[in-house]
């Protein structure tokens, strides 16, 4: 049993929102216990529809300051609303919308966030992404934008696979085979906790041992195989745990003008997975 | 300083709302609490709006439960519901709105409570209202379908005091005069604290003498002069307090389907005008 959470209301209460197909506990839990915890006078609710265009005008006429997206309005959203941030227009997929007295402005903190977490990779590496769904395009979008050119996406879906290749000017391969990447990214299901695939790796022990960078998007394990398997063997991890936690971060400040601390976060996170 | 308000929220809470010109704490602080009391999985927020139409959209699209509606919008959200429950129709305002599944039915439970609050006043009494505002028009409306025909709409107003008359066919007069009727209502601001006539009565003492029962829709403060006069004269006295406390009951109900108990109301009532 969770801690229960509870929130302060009155007539000044901003409210924040979600629009989702299935509401989690996640996101409603981690803004409600930093509102708290910085005193700040909003209140974040889960919500699905089977309106969308009618919940964004809700979301204009109510006043409603935020908006997180997720599937399966990503991209139908982009229609909706009056700005598209550069980090939607990356990848043509929203997450986040701010309004601004009815004013609408699109985002996308997934990119944002894998962004922000390639900074310390070099621009010449040579990198594979496994995976070609919505965040494969974040993360070949964030790693292109980055400078990265040597790119392979590896993926057995013989359309998208090759259409997201085409579009960064990757190369693609239905496997790794024997390519050794310096950056491995994987941007599957592999290794995801619950999963038909929690136990294995989406790269090879080998292809792991000769890179210098691991990054899993995954983020439930927090430790997955792939980036144990990366941190015994010495190489540079980024956690899926921490693009979900720069994401959410980025997305906080959008709504409410204030940064949360790293260890705020962390609590946060904790917090909206007991 | 009052009593901070602390409200569960998961994914699963329902919202309910109000619209209005100059959103108070009141309601948000009665049905809070009450959800608190009798352990609802609800929350209840206050919104103002410059787009009703938006607003309704948005009460559909985001599965709002219902919508407490105050002025300016009372009237002109009749045209954005789906069906007016005979308590909006008898008066062509609503105070209320229920959406099942995003189908809105309009309410007025002013009305309502203000015909329940009637049921011991006798069919051949002769009654006498003052005022000829929203809230006259309600109880003038809940007077005549309750049987009483023999009644006088008091109101200097000389536009809307005739047209209220002859909507449920009274009579009108500008002044009491000499007419001494079994009921009074008070429906003007005469006696409301903070008012300009907050020491004032709406009925001279002798009328007040002369009848069985007095009516106060004057809510604050819930003792109003008038209202002391008719206690220390020993006649049957129905207050807006009890108005307010039945209409509110009223709308929980058909929010939630549960009936607080009086006990239950009357606390809510206290804490949320403190």
């Amino acid at each position: 049993m969770s801690e229960d959470l509870r929130v302060h209301l009155d007539r000044d209460t901003t409210l924040c929102i979600s629009l989702s197909g299935r509401p989690s506990n996640i996101g409603t839990r981690f803004h409600n216990y930093l509102y708290r915890e910085l005193g700040l006078n909003y209140v974040y609710k889960a919500f699905t529809t089977a309106d969308l265009a009618g919940a964004v005008t809700g979301i204009r006429a109510l006043g409603i300051r935020g908006a997180g997206v997720s599937m399966p309005f990503k991209e139908a959203v982009i229609d909706l609303v009056d700005e598209l941030d550069p980090s939607a227009a990356a990848i043509d997929s929203v997450n986040t919308i701010v309004s601004d007295d009815g004013r609408l402005r699109a985002y996308n903190t997934d990119y944002t966030a894998v962004r922000s977490l390639l900074e310390g990779v070099p621009q010449d590496a040579s990198v594979a992404v496994a995976g070609s769904g919505g965040m494969a395009k974040a993360v070949v979008a964030a790693l292109h934008a980055h400078g990265l050119r040597d790119g392979t996406v590896v993926a057995r879906n013989d359309v998208t696979g090759p259409a997201l290749a085409r579009r960064y000017d990757f190369a693609w391969e239905p496997e790794l085979g024997g390519r050794r990447p310096d950056v491995l990214v994987n941007a599957t299901p592999i290794g995801m906790a619950g999963g038909p695939d929690a136990s294995a790796l989406p790269f090879s022990l080998d292809a792991v041992e000769s890179a210098t960078t691991v990054f899993d998007v995954v983020a439930m394990p927090s430790e997955t195989p792939l980036l144990k398997a990366a941190a015994a063997a010495n190489k540079t991890v980024i956690s899926g745990a921490s693009v979900i936690a720069l994401q959410a971060a980025e997305q906080f400040a959008l709504y409410t003008g204030v940064r949360p601390t790293d260890e705020q976060i962390r609590r946060a996170s904790t917090f909206s997975r007991e």
